[in-house]
């Protein structure tokens, strides 16, 4: 099979189930991660290592670690909020750790009660990490800017200090960067500006985008990012990961639809649709109040058209 | 008032009802027309032309016309399937006539049972209609072009179809173009190709845009097409409109995200949000059985952001 034109990463196990209240079963979880696999989907953010006492839906972070990395197919991924998180993620064998901080001060205040030049300085410490261990030395540390394109409580947010900490990551020793649209502010301009600068600063690394479908704009938005050269998008089953600041709006981009969406660019995803249809049923039958998205699966695909996946 | 940038147009009460079974009253359509006006909405399509027979939710066209035109501000239009309808259009004095025919020879001969040559050569006598009476000389001439993008019969379409098909529009003597991607296949490259090639050939004279949302992208189409000089797009109120051949999925893009996508872009449309909510008050009291959709009246406006028709 050839490899993915685009890399699309579920993270409805993570972002999708952060504001979840009821505790999904481990298994519960994992069942519905084997059918992303199945689906083909390459890569899965699997859980968030933090403390359980933070997030009581992640107090199975290892278990479901564990239990992803015996899945055939997906690069496996977990976030970690500091160096403690990504120690024990990386503890279980996964080979990717993805590390998030907020470019608006007041958010990553809020969010994780540092200063964003201390959550730099603990993204010195999990880059640390991978000297370690001689099995360390090789994983991906990935750096996530959350906020980067506005925040519900500074408002507008500077792109210059956006490319100015997406400097900083690369120096620091990150991987990978995602620009994250956390609250759904963005519009396509001014996704297609930053990423764009942040594609020439990454000078080849992976560049991600994780973008919210809060007001409407997120496809939109892919569009936009995938002209400014990103080939690596987060989304979740039926959108799951509702935003605590948009009661009923609609939280991460669907990830049905985005494959629909880049299908129908011509860019192989290495999703089957119709087999990522049972990673839906399993999450809403597990989650019967949330709200979930998306269209493609209810109108089906246009007569007669084959997916570049279908056709590579 | 600056004029506005782009032009939105409001095809609730014509697309919207199309579908809808129970007659809305005459007054309710009014009144519900009164608040997009209100709203500052630069057009709207106020009905459809067609023989009650047809269509009965438009057994009333002519008093909706009539009442349409007494009211300030936008630009009234209205859909017409002949000759017959134009005139009778034409005849309650509204400025503006649309007349519509698919790309696709299948999707013609079902929905108004002529081959193209037909309702080509129908198109001419619409356009003879200026000719008529010393009032008609400056009406302005729509031709529409419907599964331009593809079609729930004959799947794809010929893009140099759909380019000979304006060609001959324009050589008829259609003041404007609307290409529509009528069962929403769409995708936002084929959006772009299309419409720059339309943009070039109708030099000058104003192309729009009519999508529907059946497959979640019509926001990244309005993207590429705004990228591609399209200055004209169709919406409805909450995206009413639902698909005959996609139970379920959503209708046209909706008219509430659509204006913030513009208006996030930094172009005017005129359109006041916050005085939109109560034509959608309206539509969703009126048509309690109908889905309506969007997001940006839930979520609300990004914080700190000034719409460009506030700056203007």
């Amino acid at each position: 099979m050839a490899p993915p034109d685009v890399i699309v990463r579920e993270v409805g196990l993570r972002d999708g189930l952060q504001l979840v209240k009821s505790f999904v079963p481990t298994e519960t979880k994992l069942a519905w991660m084997r059918a992303v696999a199945a689906a083909g989907v390459p890569e899965i953010e699997t859980t968030n290592f933090v403390p359980a006492k933070v997030i009581a839906q992640f107090a199975d972070s290892a278990d479901v670690a564990r239990g992803a990395l015996a899945i055939e197919g997906p690069l496996m991924c977990a976030l970690a909020p500091n160096r403690k998180g990504a120690e024990n993620g990386l503890a279980t064998g996964l080979k990717k750790m993805n590390f998030v901080l907020s470019v608006s001060e007041g958010h990553n205040l809020a969010n994780v009660r540092k200063s964003t030049d201390a959550s730099f300085a603990e993204f010195e410490n999990v880059v640390a990490l991978k000297k370690e261990r001689p099995e360390w030395k090789d994983v991906v540390i990935q750096g996530c800017l959350a906020t980067s394109f506005g925040c519900t409580i500074e408002g507008r947010v500077d792109p210059d200090r956006v490319l100015r900490f997406v400097d900083r990551y690369l120096e620091l020793g990150a991987d990978e960067i995602t620009l994250a649209d956390t609250v759904g502010y963005a519009a396509p301009s001014e996704i297609a500006n930053l990423f764009h600068h942040t594609v020439q600063l990454a000078a080849g690394k992976p560049v991600y985008a994780h973008f919210h479908d809060t007001r409407g704009l997120g496809l939109a938005n892919v569009y936009a990012a995938l002209e400014a050269g990103v080939r690596g998008f987060d989304a979740s089953t039926g959108g799951l990961g509702g935003c605590p600041f948009a009661p009923g709006a609609s939280g991460n981009i669907v990830m049905e639809d985005l494959v629909f969406l880049l299908e129908k660019e011509g860019l192989n995803t290495g999703v089957d649709l119709e087999k990522y249809r049972l990673a839906r049923e399993i999450a809403e039958t597990t989650l019967p109040n949330e709200n979930f998205y998306g269209t493609i699966l209810r109108a089906g695909l246009p007569k007669g058209f084959v997916p570049a996946s279908k056709a590579a």
